[in-house]
């Protein structure tokens, strides 16, 4: 084990009817007045009505910024900086998903920066803290809901880029997985395969030495492959919603990362193929690993055999590599079952341009390369992608 | 899963020399005057000169209050309240085990109280907020170093009793896997055993389904397994001294237990046998955790089964029943294997008065009962002591 050091600053309310708790709760924080920052989306009225309600009924002032799209934009997060600065708003509650509750985050630091909060996106300032955070979650995936990260879309420089803080944590999120009832089904999928991917960058560690944290990664990712189809196929089963609710939070806030080096090389990749051609990040995640997968699992043969025992009940006793790769196969038959691709291919985009792509992924600044169970550089990556679009 | 509340309030600094950071750290906190609580053993003396030597090199005034006994006693308690009253002491800095940091709660709540500390336990008052707690952890067992709990001894009315309250749980944990390397074995073996019980007791819910949770539960159990023996015979292997900490840490701040009914039967019964024979907790734990698993075991094969197959690698297809008695043998064996006690008369009580035992057992008030997996009634607990008896 890595020496670290570790802190989950959020309070959870989970269960039904947990958004009820909101207004009772931002009171004994001592809230004032409330910023809630949503998407405006038809599904959320009659929710942020409620809590609208509630606030007002606990005497908590409610101020409200709507509009939030997928990769949120920088111009809507300086029009929240300027709505706390100037009614000195003490709270952001983020109703949502990922792109909602990394708006609220920037909004949150930008609210306590005297600058521009595009700064302490470039670094030209480092974020010393942030108004308070909450979060009525209501799309399991990104895991931000516990998170110290925001990733927001600066389309005026075409930047998208990343902030880490721990004053970006939310305090509080209330999770109730009947909120999640109503999710089509392939957004309940793009979130899986996230959540999937969030635990595989941490396992895939290049250590071999296998010990707590890779047991209950392993007992993660056997959970959502047991409840994945089901829980697409019973969208209204409680116990399948609240399971990939909390398997998502504790994925992203390093419950199952401590420790240990990890490997974010197949979500470096997918992000740039995202952003050239505009696809959902789950969409780009599935179209990737198994490509991944193949290309570095030689690194580590034993692991990733281990990996198809206790994730997929693969045992081969006198062929590890054979596993191995039967465990690759499971996990790509694992995202087809849920409707998701697994190959460039089957995410038709009209012209994809290899090179360009391997070339705009973002490699470490010093080593020009990514991944960590085999630091790949450009010429891997650009074979990664052709076995990806095989 | 149950609707649930969960918040663990503390920052970890995990790794070797991880308590170099203490100084550092507390100033960060805006930290002035700190009380130094411990026991004043021996093996101490080095880390405790070297801890007020980095508080003093940072400018924060160091108070002490060694003389913690096993069962923490209120008579200390209450002095180091008054330390902090009179001195205005801002942090209190517990270096040592279980015993220690109950003993450095109580003191930091009593301090934020007008009347006598044992109110707080009597409950004639609310625990209504402390002084900042943080732990130099040596002895990896009770899980202290995260959890909400304090357990004190008043010895002139003869009570023990527990407070829990989110104030009590440290703000900040240093742990060091280095500092456990001249554990005694035995001290190593009866920590292993608590731990172990304290993710039974979360693991052993009436709730038949399996999941996250319940997966990640099995997989700290059978790390335990896994090194248990090899850190006692290998007593400076970092790895192993590591893996234990922390499952110690997790075993009790309910990252193994949130969302679901636990069962502490075994831990209640077990809390009695130490206080009326003076035997350490671990050892009445592994004394009583065999008759009580066979006692219940029939409320749920499957689970009894699965936990067979999870934590000990047995697997009879055909014969659930069988495979789950096995994995209970397998648990004494384990724990045989420690060098602790797996039945009562191992314990080397001269008279042992069962009826006196089950009567001092304290059962739910409502109920009279303990546990939950099967909810066990005086004549239960009888049986399960002639069982551990014989």
């Amino acid at each position: 084990m890595l020496n670290f050091q570790h802190k989950i600053n959020t309070e959870f309310i989970f269960g039904k009817n947990a958004e009820k708790n909101v207004g009772k709760k931002l009171l004994s924080y001592g809230v004032k007045k409330v910023l809630l920052h949503h998407t405006g989306e038809d599904f959320l009225i009659e929710l942020l009505d409620k809590i609208k309600d509630d606030l007002l009924k606990n005497k908590i002032d409610v101020y409200e910024l709507g509009g939030i799209e997928p990769n949120p934009r920088l111009s809507l997060v300086r029009e929240g900086v300027q709505m706390l600065k100037q009614e000195n708003i003490d709270f952001v509650l983020a109703v949502g998903g990922g792109s909602t509750i990394d708006s609220s985050k920037a909004i949150a630091a930008g609210a306590k920066y005297d600058g521009d909060v595009w700064d302490l996106f470039t670094k030209k300032s480092d974020i010393k803290s942030a108004v308070n955070i909450g979060v009525v979650l209501t799309y399991p995936a990104s895991g931000s809901e516990s998170s110290n990260i925001s990733v927001i879309n600066n389309t005026d420089t075409n930047e998208k880029l990343l902030i880490s803080s721990t004053h970006l944590a939310p305090s509080i999120t209330f999770m109730n997985p009947e909120l999640t009832y109503t999710l089509p089904g392939i957004l309940t999928a793009n979130g899986i395969v996230d959540i999937f991917s969030h635990i595989c960058e941490r396992y895939f560690s290049p250590d071999t030495y296998i010990g707590i944290i890779d047991r209950m990664a392993e007992g993660a990712l056997k959970t959502l492959v047991d409840i994945g189809i089901k829980a697409i196929n019973n969208p209204e089963e409680y116990i399948y919603r609240s399971e990939i609710m909390w398997i998502g939070t504790i994925a992203q806030n390093n419950t199952l990362g401590i420790g240990r080096i990890q490997d974010w090389a197949s979500h470096v990749i997918a992000n740039e193929l995202s952003a050239l051609y505009d696809i959902t990040h789950g969409m780009t995640l599935s179209a990737i690993t198994p490509a991944w997968m193949r290309y570095v699992y030689k690194n580590d043969v034993i692991r990733f055999a281990r990996y198809a025992e206790k994730v997929f009940d693969i045992k081969l006793e006198n062929d590890k590599e054979k596993q191995a790769l039967e465990g690759i196969k499971k996990t790509e038959e694992f995202f087809s079952s849920l409707g998701m691709p697994v190959n460039l291919k089957q995410l038709n985009i009209p012209e994809i341009n290899i090179d360009k792509l391997a070339k705009s992924v973002q490699y470490d600044q010093e080593t020009n390369t990514i991944g960590a169970i085999k630091k790949l550089g450009i010429t891997d990556v650009k074979k990664i992608l052709i076995m990806a679009n095989e």
